[in-house]
């Protein structure tokens, strides 16, 4: 797995706590995952079907340096599913994993298209 | 399982395609299962540990009111775990559904801590 | 009057002082009372006319965990007043009150119209 | 009254139905009068205490250049009444007005303390 | 220069240190100068086109009320160039001087278009 | 240049004209770059002291994928000089580039500190 999109923990990042919002992390998560799927695709009408069970490792804190990394699990007819970690980059431990993320290529009417590509981008 | 927070989509919570931002809504149900479960236990060091599997069953689009709502799976020693639902409000249609969210009373050291509460309360 | 949506005061809600921003209070009261005059009136082309008088009664903090409660005031031809209150869940102390906020129901032509509503659903 | 802070409506400012979101509005037109308060006492330790009633006399739409004046209504002990305005830059249109909004300066326990300001800079 | 916009610092405005986020900083400049641009030619088809080097003078942290002022550098044929300074607004220590950011004037195809404006606006 | 985070242009990323902030896509590069210096030097006491001039070479639009990369240009004593530039995931076209970005790093009075850092990390 290649991590790369990276974020700093901000002020408008903390849940009551005053630790990284879990809804948050999820949040870029997603957004990250969808990203990797398009450019895995090369299509912009896809949406995220499902998301399989998400283990919250260890919280993050004010100041603290995340990566994000993505891979491909498996190439559908019509989808892409993608496992997406998500962890500290000074200590590298793992905050959140999410094991399968299922992306489906939609047509014009919102029913599941064939995206014909059956080949992982490594370099994306 | 009683719907309570509410949310309209507005232009913040769009993603790159005009509807709701999976992310948001995913960050929207952590925020209302966290509240919910602090509602339940009475206590304010809970942390997610787990979320089961997701499934986003229709998108929702900009001015759409959601509803939100949660209720108690099982009441463990030191955990709680509760489900969390989002649908339309005007049309009842399920948005997303999480079967489970775990989550778990820590101590001031962050070590799992009995919370003591056996019995869920329906008012909450 | 019946509280339904919840907040948990976040980073992203806190005033220069450290504590929930009123603006951020007051925009949560409008969502709230703005979904709660949709769903009486089962329209979408509505309008903030205007709200009384606000009392800020107390502040909150980081972590607090808020609830915000709607009522029917009043239903005019083509208007609806509603009553909003946000309190701490937990201490039940009234943060922020507003007697009435007026939404007025438009045609496509921004003209106010009647919007044919004479009895309030209590179950919205 | 003289016109100071300005923004221009963007896409995280629209509410459900692409206009200027109310409760957006509320937040600017809070923040603008508190810092005028803190101003015109020197003060950091106010709360907003209440607010008058509110006119939402027009919408403001995507792209719309907003600015937002103060005035002092009143100095009292430990208070200052600030009235705001909020309108079109370009058509110069009333969006908002709120006449009076009441700021109490604060001691340590947060009880009133008296400002010791009787005049109101005009520079500011 | 005259100094007309003013922020608060707060909570979503914060870096992992806890002082004003730079970014949000230049993304309060940027939004500042476009306006008044705006405000100087009249026009909305405005896009940035540069900005010259830029100096961060000192941190700005939470609660700190800040002023950001512009004045118009050089009137072009399609283009307009503007200096923009943010300030502490009680201490008037200056926090981030941006000597040029020029916008351009366009039309429907995105290509310039002489602006007709010869005349600086100081009232703007 | 590698080019690392990702972001997909979003309703809350929109300037007035609809089109990817100027401001937002500032505080990104902003963020990515000193999110990069801190991976480089292994400090947490960076801040950003001067940044030169910036090209603003395309728009961003609601949908596209941008990707943002880093790369040093200097190693000083106590500052490290970074390069920055955001391009389109897709076409590849550049959107902004920033030729220098310069950080200090800091004692705990704020005076600069020597980092000791002569070499650059690629893989970082």
């Amino acid at each position: 797995m290649k991590y790369r999109s990276r974020k700093m923990v901000k002020g408008e990042d903390l849940n009551g706590a005053g630790n990284l919002f879990g809804g948050k992390a999820l949040a870029w998560i997603d957004e990250e995952a969808a990203i990797y799927a398009f450019c895995q695709l090369g299509s912009r009408n896809l949406v995220t079907k499902a998301m399989s069970s998400i283990n919250f490792n260890a919280p993050a804190k004010m100041g603290d340096i995340i990566e994000i990394g993505c891979a491909v699990v498996r190439l559908g007819k019509s989808s892409i599913t993608v496992k997406c970690s998500m962890r500290n980059k000074s200590t590298q431990h793992e905050i959140i994993t999410v094991e399968e993320i299922v992306f489906v290529n939609l047509d014009d009417q919102g029913r599941p298209l064939a995206h014909g590509i059956t080949e992982i981008k490594n370099s994306d």
